[in-house]
């Protein structure tokens, strides 16, 4: 085969949106992860650990946690229908219970089959669900038309982001750190990230001085900032926003007219305080003051991938527009229709998370016993991993307050520095893949997320079971500080 | 609430290229469709008809279309493997054959949970699958490492055209009529369709002289033509290539250097001759003439939604790759990360369909039989339909030869196309709408797929069961003829 510049498409005349985009969760050392995770499986024992730990990324079923019972009980249900001709099987010999049959019925009779496409913004009865389940969580109104699912929020997110821009000039502040999905999908689509800093010093909570300078330095640029996003809880910094914060950002949206883009995604991944939606917060200021927040426009995600449900193979995630105009929203349910709809699977999948067993159904007691184990493990794995940050020279990391990160500052030696420099890495890039390859644990360096200049970090989950690959990377750590000092 | 005009985004300022895609298969008769369905559900009896007919969209189960066994009972355990815990249940009184619990517990062991996110390019047992599939197919080695899964193939088309348009003077050949996937993709990327012309007078086929002026207008007008688009078989034509045609198409992509996206997700609904896959003849011509084409770039998709598998809700595909360049290749991982996976069932059904019971295993005769109950059903109505289409005044339409559609031409008298200008439409959206209306059947004007100037068409699936909606449309296309004449 013949080199690469004889070919019609090749590295310099692809795309250059795609080719700028950087997603680094999945890259370089996410890929040599697996490449030690395959050596292993066959049985290769060269390397110094015995396991490949995916720290990198927030999967919490790659990491042994255990699916909800209820909800794979009702999926397989739908899956496979006829099993519902035999009922007492069911119930007397293979551990459904009565509310998962029902419910499986339920959906049936919404869904048709899941083999079959749905209407484009999903499933009018599952819409439906998510919208009560949103008045029960916020005591405020919700309504199906204005609610969308999506293959995963990922997918939710690049929907929104293709509708708000539109071109070269338009701009969205997005938090720095970040997750990836933002710039990068603002890179695809040729628009601006406007960065706006986490103030580290308050537990990664946000700053208003610090998004009204990034949004002014960008007017004056010439930019058409048009949105402002927040992760909350955070990611990766695993900051649980207080009410206060919230409002502030509402209270700048509406001066500025920014559209405000929630990603939720982990608000039951919430260890410390108590979540608040922007959807809740926003309508007890409208309600405060009437007339001034009715033009705020408001769309939040959430998923089933993380939570304590941890779905993300399903990819079925939704979101809500709050005060969006109709023609828009048309607009928006055509985009989504080019693609047909979200996996059917997924969007039952949503209907099952935010509509979960009640107390005094059959399912509750297993169900409750689940959650709160998942619970409890996490917050128990991120204390863990807190207090081993606590014990690292140079490691600083601020408490767990949720999602599934934590996103340690590092201050490394000028050897590792200028070893980094040498292979032409950045020194928490270089700092991660020494521990890549030192312990099997793979975690994300903080550039990928964006830092302030001057400081490194890295992200990692708490997910892995266990507290051996903690001390792998307390030992790691002490050499690696040792070796560069 | 406030006018359009005092919102951040408002139809005046969102992304125009979003704005200006169409994407007629779910438009406003699909949308009016849906709201005489929902009439009907809640018990209203004003309707001159009693159902309504989805004819606009190829949905199978939509319609009635019951989903293989081997493949549901498999998905059911993939999504409660604790149902594998009791496997002499299953055997003895469940109906399940001992080579479902055997795939099922292959590919658990491959994909670990279906709730973990799998490698962005789909996990790597099941592309190998594919690999081996495609190795069986044409009679040529294929590679798990070429093959990307996706969340349906309509993402594949995606991802493919944001990697190969570079700018609006990126230009893409797209046969007219096409599935209109193709113009609004291309719409949002900024990018341009270059129309080429297929010939309803030779089943329309592809026209190699219409290929050729359509590319050298486009080129004259200073577009970057980067690739040809082939739907076969063919949507919403229903043809099926023959092999000569295929051989002219590579050899002119060879010439002009294009890269070569080859349609094929309806590769097993073909009547007549038989499917010839692009990788197939291409491989033959380069073992015939060794070394000329071997920079020819083919992307070629499929997917589980159409065929006899018609689970499109569970939005399973993939596409292979073959010339194209590695560190192309590479940025295409890299963009599907971003989006992190397809939906890993979806994935799963995609092995199934690849690799179903073979003769000899226990699940071999149902699924042959409900195999070959679908593939008679779908050919039957086809042919019914066709009938009926021969005995309609004014109406013209190839014989059908595969895929799951109709395409008949129309011709209406003038008082029609006087009505329709009234009413700001085209006449074969007035013909379409005034069919919706009296019969509650929904098909597709023939301007959403593109159409010679002067010819009117619509697009019909010939999926629902029964005759009765087949008699609806004769009786309403008489009274139409006699109102307008």
């Amino acid at each position: 085969m013949s080199s690469t510049s004889s070919r019609r498409l090749n590295i310099t005349n692809i795309n250059p949106r795609v080719k700028a985009a950087k997603y680094a969760v999945r890259g370089e050392l996410a890929i040599k992860s697996e490449l030690y995770r395959a050596k292993i499986a066959r049985g290769d024992t060269d390397l110094p650990f015995e396991h490949v730990i995916s720290a990198n990324i927030g999967n919490p079923q790659q990491l042994d946690q255990k699916p909800i019972t209820f909800f794979r009980q009702v999926l397989s249900l739908l899956e496979n229908p006829k099993l519902l001709e035999h009922e007492n099987i069911l119930l007397e010999q293979l551990g459904y219970k009565s509310d998962v049959i029902a419910r499986a019925k339920w959906l049936l009779s919404k869904v048709g089959s899941v083999g079959a496409y749905s209407a484009s913004n999903g499933v009018p009865a599952i819409r439906q669900s998510v919208a009560d389940f949103l008045e029960r969580r916020d005591g405020f109104p919700a309504h199906e038309g204005d609610i969308y699912l999506t293959t995963g929020a990922s997918t939710g997110v690049n929907i929104l982001l293709h509708i708000i821009c539109a071109g070269p000039d338009s701009g969205i502040l997005i938090p720095i750190p970040q997750y990836p999905l933002y710039t990068a999908s603002l890179s695809v689509l040729d628009a601006k990230a406007v960065p706006y800093y986490l103030n580290e010093h308050h537990n990664w909570g946000t700053s208003l001085e610090e998004i009204k300078s990034a949004h002014q330095k960008a007017k004056d640029q010439g930019v058409d900032v048009r949105a402002i996003v927040i992760i909350n809880p955070g990611n990766p910094t695993g900051a649980s926003l207080p009410e206060e914060d919230i409002r502030s950002v509402i209270e700048f949206a509406r001066q500025e007219s920014l559209v405000i883009m929630a990603d939720e995604v982990y608000q039951t991944n919430v260890f410390v305080g108590k979540f608040h939606s922007f959807k809740q917060v926003l309508r007890k200021m409208q309600a405060e003051a009437p007339g001034k927040y009715d033009l705020v426009e408001l769309a939040s995600l959430h998923s089933v991938s993380k939570g304590m449900v941890g779905e993300c193979g399903h990819r079925g995630a939704y979101f809500e527009l709050v005060g969006f105009d109709p023609e828009v929203q048309a607009e928006i349910y055509k985009f989504v229709s080019i693609t047909l709809c979200a996996p059917v699977i997924g969007q039952c999948l949503v209907e099952l998370m935010v509509n979960p067993p009640k107390e005094g159904e059959p399912s509750y007691p297993l169900y409750r016993q689940e959650y709160d184990g998942i619970y409890n493990g996490l917050r128990e794995r991120a204390e863990a991993l807190h207090k081993a940050f606590d014990q690292m020279e140079g490691v600083e990391c601020a408490d767990p307050q949720g999602a599934m990160y934590l996103f340690p500052t590092i201050r490394l030696p000028p050897g590792a520095t200028k070893e980094a420099a040498k292979e032409g890495r950045t020194p928490d890039e270089f700092y991660c893949m020494k521990m890549l390859e030192a312990t099997g644990v793979c975690v994300v360096p903080g550039h990928g997320f964006g830092q302030k200049e001057g400081t490194l970090h890295f992200r990692t989950t708490f997910l892995p079971p266990g507290t051996e690959w903690v001390g792998s990377i307390i030992n790691f750590h002490k050499k690696f500080m040792e070796e560069y000092r």
